[in-house]
């Protein structure tokens, strides 16, 4: 099972970006958990991250046919990019919404996603293990 | 590990309700997948459905001091019940929010959740592996 | 033909509760009236009041399969019980919403009902005749 | 007992217009099946329909003092004229409002009624029954 | 100085229409009123009618070039007619809105007028001296 | 007769202040020319500006039981005052609100006046004759 | 191929009209241009105009049958006339909004359009050539 | 005088829920003390908390002849129990609401409060004191 | 203790204004009620009263250090006047907001108020008691 | 004359992304199909499809002073890019926006243009004849 | 060069009023700041501080012809004061509107400024060298 | 001291993009007249501009640790970049937003800022002298 991690705007920045909200793992701390949760699962993951919203259209776009599921954490993108919503719903990859901190607690413009009504679903303000789970998701829908 | 699976209303007729929305599978297939998942964990799980607002509240105060951590899908309580979101905060077990379906893709009140703000996360959309995944969740953060 | 009508919070003190609005009429005359109306239609009747939202929806659900019509006063649960649609729209059974007074000429939020969307109907502004009015249609639309 | 059946814009075209929503009976068919619900009810029946909000006003003011009750379904008029529900108040004759659908499952614009405040009462989303308990409803609260 | 006094829907019924609201003078009481007011005054009057918002709209097309002024007490069409509004912003002859009531202590949708911004002015709350008074302006403003 | 004439805040600066909207009369011209309307029809006028909002409401308060009518053009008060809008209610001299230019042409905030509920009537638009038409109202109602 | 062309209130005062914003053409001029432009093509052309919204109405509804096309500038009633909007999905014929003006770039109001969910599409802003755009639409995919 | 002190959701934490906000004392501290404050004022005090609305409501419409005064702190239900303001407004024994913290302090939703309208008056923000203060208006108000 | 006790404007028409929502007592009969109150109290009370917001404001910071408590009835600036939230937050002196009326059972704009935020607690709806309240509230939080 | 198409996000997926609402054409089929339309016009026209922002940015800056006319479908950075808007007014190269399927008739968040206001004018639901009516726009309006 | 530093209310507080939000530097610091600042540039400066709107809007309309610009400060008034709008608008001496805060990182309703649209510019959260920098801009602007 | 100066969306069209809102200096003109105010002044400034969201974002990041400032004009993109936004609080570098144009005197969408609550401050309306005013500010606020 082939699966994208598709990290958007300022996620490049983690453990070093509001600790408070985000914690002190960074990206690569993350990704090294994601893949040693998947060792000797038969998953074979890709990492991806972009500031540029025009990229992550393109990765999600280029994922058609190459990965059987897409992790996606859009960053602030979740709140107004209608262009990877669209992105999103024309592939027929089943894409899981993360987002690490409880973005409902925090400020009113991050409780609207955008995106949100085109994603297979979402895993909310569980951190890191957020990525865990959905890749646990696409285990048990495998079997 | 002692974990309160809370279902709110209309819940005990899943299999039977809307089965194009929330799948075939009945709430206690449901916990009987919920119980084999918990299997050789150490988790000891316990299950409580009411339609009656004062009964979750009721059994969220209980849980204080008793579980380790409560799954919450509050049905439609969700949108509206302010009650239910005084008695989480009012509590220090960590709460996660879960819906089966991807309550952001329906009507529109369905994306307005009042309690979100106090749990400590929340999975949507994923159907019943969403409570498997909150299961996952407090085992791999208790480690 | 088995009907249940289903009465909603503060309708079982009709008659005494605010006169100018809801007439003089107490609940025992309505089901009574409701009684002398169905004779010699073949219909059953059975009635049910509570002021508890868990409880209508308990009644509703329990309504499947044995009532082939239920006539609902939700009371002010109309404007906001989630709970209770989501009971309504969970049965087979046809729902007609039924108001004595004329809710959109009262508080700006008594014209938005949470349940109309999943009833069959409506028929509000008629007093107590609206029952009688929801049973006709029962009869009318059985032949 | 005098009653005047008012219908508004488009409804000329019942029977041939969005059947899925509207069904097949045309208005003549309805109004037949209105006088021969009428029949030894000592109930004198006009019929009027018009696609202009102007006519649909003068005939409102024109009912004063001739009819005992009108029946009106003002189509898509119902969602903005302000110059019927003037009308309306106008006079002395009591106004209930019909509708065939359910409006409030429909588009959002037609959950609003501007006339609702100033009629009698509404039946909606019950068909053309819908026209009968109407007139049931004349019959009912004369005696 | 020819002046048109264009009244809309329901304006007929004064007199007889709430009079609590718009008083007990006719129509007929108000038109012979602006004629005594008018006298020896140079000032040649009209007066039109008509429930239809076409009507209206045709009669302020033909009133440019033939009047120097036009008084319009457009009744409920003053809240959504943007059609009466265009027609009024496509002549040159300076329109006076007229309204006998306070529209402003009343329902909230009779605040908003979407013709205003187009008149030359407004007369509100004066009853039917609001006529005379839009009539005196002509009189003041030419001389 | 004795009438008061109230203006607000920047209606000192009249003919200096936005020419393009308010004309070239300064506050004294049209004082004048309220005095000579006022000749020989037994009114006796007296006139007050202020800037400052608490001088308002404390002459709206003294007004009562000396004038017989009051001409307020609050200025831009009239959008957000509701301290002089409970003076006008407090006291029972009718008060009629004027004001120069047609202040639903212009920003949206001018199309709100929170004292126009509790005023007799309003003149818009009509330039300083809006003043002479207040005068000429309280004359024609006396009689 | 038969065409309706249905213009709707004021656009009979085009030439005369704000030609700021719409130009110096009559609807005569565009009539004779849409004319020459369908010359040799197999077309047949109808022109029907009015200030009433009923009589429109009317003629969407006769034109079922009759034409393969309605080219339809409903004016102002474009921004409230849910009954024209009925009118339009009660028929088979495909509709195609035209307006002059770039309506978005104006008042706030005119970026509503009721009818346009209903039509087939909308040519906006592009002066007369919008009209011979929508007749080259019917040419072009009637190949 | 016989006063019903009636707490609603998640008041039966207090002490342990969000010191910080509500402060130590339990709701037993509370309820001695205003047995406290009553003594020698020869008034009957009766308790009664719940997390039920219905059982609220059918407390509320049971004190009806019963009792002279209500003290109500609703809890969360303050927000949105439609239910419990019909049940006061059916009743005619006064109604005080209080609430311990200062509501429109905190959370947007907790400033709206659909019970106050039909209540005799509130009292917010003063801590437990609140309910003493109750308890001294009925006592001021009987003399 | 002393404590000073500040009404805004029109509250020096109590007893004249309207009287079927705020009574017949004038402000020196409440004033001399809340002295008698006072009395044997050790409490000392100053008066002001002003219909200027700057005064208010201007009061209010001279309190600091003189008083131990303000009651404010800021009468109709409650709604709107930030200037006065600003002075209320910018001292160390406890506030306790009074209004006489139940203003959420009155206009919509007097539900707001912008100053509660940043006052102690709010008394309303309880007359001319809610002044003695306040001051009970300052008596036996000293204690 | 020199013509620039410019296609935003997702368009390049033509053909394969949600054919129910896109139909099959691929973006291929359609620059064909416009490059047939534009032979013996003596038009010269130029494609250039991106996914980001900023290039869709970078080519309207460019194509002033080089094309005649820019036929702009902006995907759904049409909804929020208010940079692309200012892109367009920053040039003086007239834009015609382009939609293929009917925006209005979906989402809510389709209906809304933030680039509207500063184009030509626009063509939307007719399909991809929609670019073929832009290059005959500006053939038309060229001669 | 003349210029005016106009301050609103509540900053004759500052050094003392929530220091965490307004730092400890008095209003004398600042104006002896300011006074240090301007030496040697050729500027006299004047400084007003008001708590009352109608004073503020008094030395707005004398500052014409007497200043060269004028810094305001407005305080709490920047949100409400359509009055202070109204003055700026009526003289000709550039307006720059300065805040010490950031105001659009605190409550909701600070980030609404009525008096921007009609000022020259706005420097707000820099603190108090938002004065200087507004002085600043009047020499570089001079030059 | 290490200043950036950051310029968004279409800045790079300065001079010749509406030069009636944006003056006639081209980007280069004002990068050079900082040039020249920054000069002895012991700063070294850096430039950069990009109509790309994503390349906005990259250089706000690669500023932490390599400047001491940053003066940022965001465009169009400071009314929905929530990218920007995030990546501006993820760094400690101060940010002062900078606009040529008063944005509040423009269209409504221009008075939002979602970058505002995470910078230092803003200058607004103040032409290319509020680059050197917030130069001037990181120099003064060093001392």
């Amino acid at each position: 099972m082939n699966i994208l991690v598709l990290n958007g705007p300022n996620l490049n920045l983690l453990g070093k970006r509001e600790p408070s909200i985000y914690g002190t793992e960074t990206l690569s701390d993350i990704e090294e958990r994601i893949n040693r949760h998947c060792e000797n699962k038969g998953i074979s993951i890709s990492f991806y991250q972009s500031n540029h919203e025009g990229d992550i259209i393109d990765r999600i776009q280029e994922a058609d046919g190459k990965f059987d599921g897409i992790i996606l954490n859009a960053g602030a993108y979740t709140h107004y990019s209608y262009a990877i919503r669209d992105a999103i719903s024309s592939i027929s990859v089943p894409v899981i919404e993360v987002h690490l901190s409880n973005i409902d607690a925090r400020e009113q413009f991050r409780s609207t996603s955008v995106i949100a009504p085109v994603c297979k679903g979402r895993i909310t303000g569980l951190g890191s293990l957020g990525y865990l789970l959905a890749i646990d998701y696409f285990c048990y829908s495998q079997i």
